[in-house]
């Protein structure tokens, strides 16, 4: 995933395949190849207008599974709140947790809004349904994108219309692409909007969400808990170390805060690795590609 | 749910209906009721058959949903194994945890083994199955007891057959009723057959899981881990605090333990107290009960 490390500092870059998910103009001018693969699904650092015509840019899913879990499993602990009790049991511990044993949650009977409805939030849908979630789809279109059997979502609404569901949204997931659409699509404004004990989980890239906002929201306890998994700051080799935001997301307790760990299971390194292998065997037999995301004209 | 203590010392106790989830040998004879409702499901503490001839014990369920979401948190704990990152990323901890990622697991794809497939075990098998888990329904026929317009398992399995399967199950989960057939069922045979890194989760009674093999089996990590909502000794008011087992289980770092929790939610509550509020009408009315669980001879 490091690709870019072994490119020469300046002439050609000659191959017929690159795997990597970044690729800076610079290097994107000088690059000679049939098939930039992305090993993932994001492929914002890929600067696609700067390769040369003609070049060929896919991706592989196969990380919505995992992400999906990691979701659920966010709601699931938000309603939970397992951190309320003792972590150890013991003989003093134990009397005083049984008596004062409070009511906790259930994600059954909540609204859960998924932005977002590709891959990932289809298989979070999948899940929360089974779960007895209502779900609000909430895509571009306001329609489900996919041929699918049956809906996955109760509600299928278009992301202009978000601000009207907030209100009655109990889980909000942002599981949609960057790009100048939804750059601070969940701002100020939507997250005063969703009622104050609301789970935000961010599992698709950081500046969906304002970042200045979501500190001052978690912080005035106007939202109630966020859990991320995805940054605004990450660190980079030879450079000074750096905070996950400019803002102390990191010190408040209602942020469940996880280092971008969401989809990396052996299992999704296994599913990605076949595809790229297969798409790459495609190319070698002259088949048309799976997963074009860009053909440079 | 402390309404023996309400129980007069001696002579006869007359009431339409007591509301209860225990009543022992002494209290029993000398009840004089046409109904004693169980709040909850389990009826193990109500001496039945010291009860005079005519009463009605009902219970009443709606613990699945809430059990279920439990059962479901703890499994994905599992896979997703939170705890080893740092509870909070701030600068150094971002770099550190950045760069040390290590893959997880996914639940989809996993065997999950569930014994006892009434309410609990059906609500369970629905989500791990929007999971992509393969679930393996533990019954005492081996058959599905209801009839659903789909099997919610992959396979059924009579209990005198559940050793056979535990070498391929990486998640089992314990939610029969106790009696005198499931008790100790899960001793230290069945503990041993499990693979080393599973994931036991009980949420029935404490009894259904054999005390010293299960203490023995998570000390020398021959089993993944336990998540254990139930307990071998409970605290009783005016007696002397008690550990939640005789052997050390909470010096485990593999158990998680939580004091009987999984089912509390206000849903519930408001479940059930409608349900009994429904029967106790039923009762007036001379309809028939729901729920009857014994009915004295």
């Amino acid at each position: 995933m490091e690709a870019l490390q072994a490119f020469p500092e300046a002439g050609a870059i000659q191959s017929d395949v690159v795997i990597t998910n970044s690729i800076g103009a610079n290097e994107a001018v000088r690059l000679r190849c049939r098939l930039v693969h992305v090993p993932g699904a994001g492929w914002e650092q890929i600067a696609a207008q700067s390769l040369p015509s003609g070049t060929t840019v896919c991706n592989v899913h196969g990380h919505e599974v995992p992400i999906a879990e990691f979701t659920l499993h966010a709601i699931l602990e938000h309603c939970l709140q397992l951190w309320q009790y003792p972590s150890r049991l013991d003989v003093d511990a134990w009397a005083e947790a049984y008596a004062d044993r409070a009511p906790h949650d259930e994600a059954h009977g909540k609204t859960l809004a998924i932005v977002g409805f590709g891959h990932i939030g289809q298989e979070i849908a999948r899940r929360a349904r089974a779960c007895g979630m209502h779900v609000i789809a909430v895509t571009r279109s306001g329609r489900q994108g996919l041929a699918l059997s049956e809906p996955l979502a109760h509600e299928f609404i278009a992301v202009s219309a978000l601000d009207e569901v907030l209100a009655r949204t109990q889980a909000l997931v942002v599981c949609c692409p960057l790009d100048d659409s939804t750059r601070g699509l969940s701002g100020a404004h939507q997250l005063a909007l969703l009622p104050a004990q609301s789970l935000l989980v961010n599992v698709a890239r950081a500046e969906v969400v304002d970042e200045q906002a979501l500190y001052e929201a978690l912080r005035d306890k106007r939202l109630g808990r966020a859990v991320l998994d995805v940054w605004y700051q990450y660190p980079k080799k030879g450079q000074t170390p750096v905070n996950p935001s400019r803002w102390p997301l990191h010190e408040l307790p209602n942020v469940r805060a996880t280092p971008h760990i969401s989809a990396i299971t052996p299992a999704l390194l296994d599913r990605r690795y076949r595809f790229m292998a297969r798409n790459i065997a495609r190319l070698q037999q002259g088949q048309p590609l799976l997963n074009v995301i860009c053909q440079v004209p």
